[in-house]
């Protein structure tokens, strides 16, 4: 799944918005203020919210995965990007909100021209980076608008049935899997603050602490992380906040041991106040932390450190166990696709199948699995001009049914205890027309570049990604989404640092790294065409001579075979050519031995070489 | 010629070294500071300097083209990069003088080791940006150590025969060769200083002014340049400060007319206060900008508009009459080429041509050619091992001979009234061998690349710059320069913002703009190859249909044979093969009309297509 078409589930909001709203602009008033911003974001910037968290689609009925809105005595707003500009219409509904774009039409010009000079606008702090507080605050000082942070949320007052903060039980991520000690991790993470000056680093991203401390929760859908927050000293010792109640039996005693003290959450802000005594110096990173954090620590007199959380460009470095666990759960994963692939193929033909009722079989596909735990994300599973729209997702009970003559996009993963999968495959419902053929195999010319390509150990994904691209350049198409996402290891399906966009991205790729590599293309009306397979940096065999460097290059995870019939040979070099039919082969000998009678045939077909 | 292998022409710096370090810690001291810092740079932080601004090389003898000295009470200290690892040990002798790199150790670091708490550091305002200031100040402040900015240079104080400042003519460049009326260009530039509510815009970049005003002049080597600053208002009116001296007749009053305003070069202070004052929004490229300009500005109480010289766009971007005039350029600089490398054939069978030689016969042959004006550097003439340098100088009288069974690479260019050329062509000397073939081809295949790709609207060069490297990455080689700059028009041969290069460059290429083309391969000790051709970004023929965009591709403006020896066909594509056929089809019809027999008759043979 490419970044960008990022899905959240459905929270139930009955009717009532007028009221919820009215009752909201009583709550602004009564605490003197002028306006109240409310994001698509909880306390850990996540890319999915616990429903209590849920404050948007609550407010105003949109569920899209990234907006804002601002609500003042006179007018509400609500910002999206591009993405939903349609959906958000649909489900906000005209009357109330004004609709704005969330990239060209910024929050703070908005507010400068419904505020007079003085204006009074609140902000839940624990809900905005305190890089966007920054930034925002800075422009509306000009203007003579105050941005002030609230101790209390005033949504929250009156939002009287919010939902309690989730209590999945939180599990050991156990070594046969995470393949190294939380006690190693922590040494390491300890060295490299001492060795910067840094007294303690504050962590508020779930997914860092799931990997430093080797546990795995369930809060939100699809990703299985805890959420908490935690401090990590220069001893190596870890302040962990986190609800006693989601944590399983023996797990305090038997997996964290003396070095992991566990808080209740309100502790957190003492706690800051604590670390950042007497001018210590806390790493803190001002790009994913809330701006409530870092309020805390500069009220307690600390040096803020602003740097990247010292978790992510280790957990991105996957560990040699994490890459077996990475091939294992692709295998899985493969046989998955291959049955629903075979099952397509036969279904589609009586008729009848719709988008959902595919996904479903999909899924039931893979839970059947070993260590499989659930979908990595909701699937896009898209029918014809659906496939065109980058983040679809199939409204139940008015699905699309699959049709011969179209193509079908399904973009999909799972969490396995071992790993976590993401592939897009575009098929061709009966026989498919030049156009498609052309579209798909420069798609495929795209993807095969990216999956080959031999790199200096200094490179960033920003410079690769012109490589995915430029067989669709060359007919003057383009696709409007990055080309790859670091994917976590039983975590989350997009994390950072790395990534392969337009977007300039300054971390080098480094061996252990996985990324998808998913180049599309989009005729809007028509249909969708993307081929995702996760790959994993590695050092690429030294070549031997003068001149010759350290190079990397990539091992493909994803084992799926890639529709043959949308493939037009004859659009491909030699080289193209032979990955493909050696990515087919290795695709058959490794799955083959692990199906039924039925979809191994169906794959013999389907990975015959082409020439 | 690549960005980075700059050369500076060698100042006259008789012995005596020790006496002027001495000289000038008296006079550090006499200013009761415990020390001072002496960069590579003149008050526009130009590429070259005029000969009173080589204090670097005055006081250490060090003639690189970057570079930094301090000097303490104690200690002396010249930092470099590794280009000249080698030339500073050997021109500055390591008796007096340590040696840092100039960005793995920074200067701060240095700093803070050799000076005590409250120690005090002097440096010049004039002759280093306003950024390197601050970034500077902010480091050496934690360490309680004061980086003072002196109203005189203590180096000047007692350099007592500094040469005084150029006088060359400044001359206007006509209508036929810039294309657009300074008057045109000042409105465009004062509406859109109006548009952003800016009073004023300081330009502190020679080159800016020369471009603005449609004047030229020759205060440094190869690029004609008058060094000047000037401040340009809303209004579109222009305060220029320069020598009077050096205006040629009639310049005032004919080509400036009234709206440009003379002032002597001392008069600049005064005139920032003037623009600054009342809190006035004055633009300064703080980037480029002297730390001078903005103390100035700041004491008036300007408010600063932090962004980049109003004029760098839109030079960048060539009119029709530029390109027009880029072309004929090439035509004229193709035909002292092929001359060139006709001779060269013939010479070299001959036996004894050096280094040297080569390049002044060049320089002969390019000298015949109409409306030349000077080279655009210094000939980088390079035999054998000495390719492999990338900033390579010959020495004269210890310059190298061309040998048969080696390859001699030339990097070269000239300034034309109607354009400015850079070129580099490597050449086999006798039967070259499979390495060096298969070397040349994949850097060829690079070239290609970049010269036939088509990109949308919104792309950078730091984008592009892999597709030139991919072949050879594919080997594991790799090239430590960028692989494209940008390039005036009767300008300066290196000039921004573009730029094709691993550094994140955030630059749109945009239709008009020249850069370079420049893969190459380095082997220590045996040879060195880089082929450069100048191309022009252009709109791309549209495609029509669903989903097509508009694009841009390049127009390569070089017409100089690319060495068929040195190819190897088995390693290019059909459309590597077709590329390179028609490139040099088109190379022979244009030139060999402008040709005496025996060089059109070489150029037949050197153009013949490949199979």
């Amino acid at each position: 799944m490419s970044e960008g078409h990022i899905l959240v589930s459905e929270t139930g909001v009955p009717g009532g918005r007028a009221e919820r709203l009215s009752a909201l602009r009583k709550e602004i008033g009564r605490r003197g203020l002028d306006g109240f911003v409310v994001p698509h974001a909880d306390e850990h910037q996540g890319e999915y919210l616990p429903a209590g968290a849920e404050r948007l689609a609550w407010l105003t009925g949109f569920t899209g995965s990234a907006g804002l809105a601002v609500v003042t005595v006179a007018r509400a707003v609500i910002f999206t990007d591009g993405r939903y500009t349609l959906q958000v219409r649909a489900e906000v509904g005209e009357a109330v909100y004004e609709f704005r774009h969330l990239i060209s039409d910024p929050l703070s010009d908005w507010l400068i021209g419904a505020l007079p000079e003085g204006g009074r606008i609140g902000y839940d702090p624990r809900l905005h980076t305190a890089n966007w507080v920054e930034k925002t605050r800075a422009r509306l000082e000009r203007a003579g608008i105050a941005l002030l942070s609230l101790a209390e949320n005033p949504l929250d007052t009156v939002w009287t049935d919010r939902p309690p903060p989730p209590l999945a039980p939180v599990i050991a991520h156990p070594p046969e899997f995470a393949g190294r000690s939380s006690a190693d991790k922590r040494a390491a993470i300890a060295a490299d603050l001492r060795r910067n000056g840094i007294s303690a680093a504050v962590l508020s991203q779930p997914d860092s602490i799931a990997w430093l401390l080797n546990i795995r929760g369930g809060d939100v859908p699809h990703t299985p992380l805890p959420l908490c927050f935690a401090i990590i000293g220069a001893d190596g010792g870890v302040e962990l906040f986190i609800d006693r109640r989601k944590l399983t039996v023996g797990l305090e005693t038997e997996h964290f041991g003396p070095d992991i003290a566990i808080f209740s959450p309100g502790a957190l802000g003492q706690a800051l106040i604590r670390a950042g005594r007497g001018g210590r110096r806390v790493r803190i990173d001002a790009m994913s932390a809330s701006s409530w954090l870092l309020e805390r620590l500069i009220a307690a007199g600390a040096v803020l450190d602003r740097g990247s959380d010292p978790c992510v460009l280790p957990k991105a470095c996957k560990n040699p166990v994490e890459l077996e666990g990475a091939r294992a759960a692709h295998r899985r994963d493969g046989v998955a696709m291959v049955r629903f692939l075979h099952w397509l193929a036969e279904a589609v033909s009586g008729g009848g199948v719709t988008e959902i009722a595919a996904a479903e079989r999909l899924l039931a596909f893979r839970s059947e699995g070993a260590l499989f735990r659930d979908l990595s994300f909701e699937t896009i599973s898209a029918a014809g001009s659906n496939g065109a729209i980058v983040h679809y997702r199939a409204d139940p009970g008015r699905d699309r049914t699959l049709e011969s003559g179209t193509l079908y996009l399904v973009d999909s993963g799972a969490q396995y205890l071992d790993g976590t999968t993401d592939v897009t495959r575009t098929m061709a419902l009966g026989p498919p027309d030049a156009g498609m053929r052309e579209h798909f195999t420069r798609v495929l010319k795209g993807h095969i570049a990216l999956a080959t390509v031999i790199f200096p150990n200094d490179t960033t994904g920003s410079q690769l990604d012109s490589l995915a691209r430029r067989p669709l350049w060359d007919v003057g198409l383009d696709y409007d989404h990055g080309t790859g996402h670091g994917v976590g290891s039983y975590l989350s399906v997009h994390e950072g640092p790395q990534r392969i966009s337009k977007a300039p991205n300054r971390t080098e790729l480094q061996p252990g790294m996985i990324l998808s590599n998913e180049p599309g293309c989009y005729v809007p009306g028509a249909y969708g065409i993307r081929i995702e397979n996760l790959q994993a940096v590695r050092e690429h065999a030294p070549a031997v001579g003068d001149g010759f460097r350290p190079m990397l290059g990539f091992e493909t995870l994803t084992l799926v075979p890639i529709d043959r019939a949308l493939i037009e040979p004859a659009l491909l070099t030699s080289g193209e050519r032979e990955w493909l039919n050696a990515y087919h082969g290795r695709v058959h000998d490794t799955l083959a031995p692990l199906l039924e009678p039925a979809p191994a045939a169906w794959l013999a077909a389907a990975t015959a070489p082409i020439s």
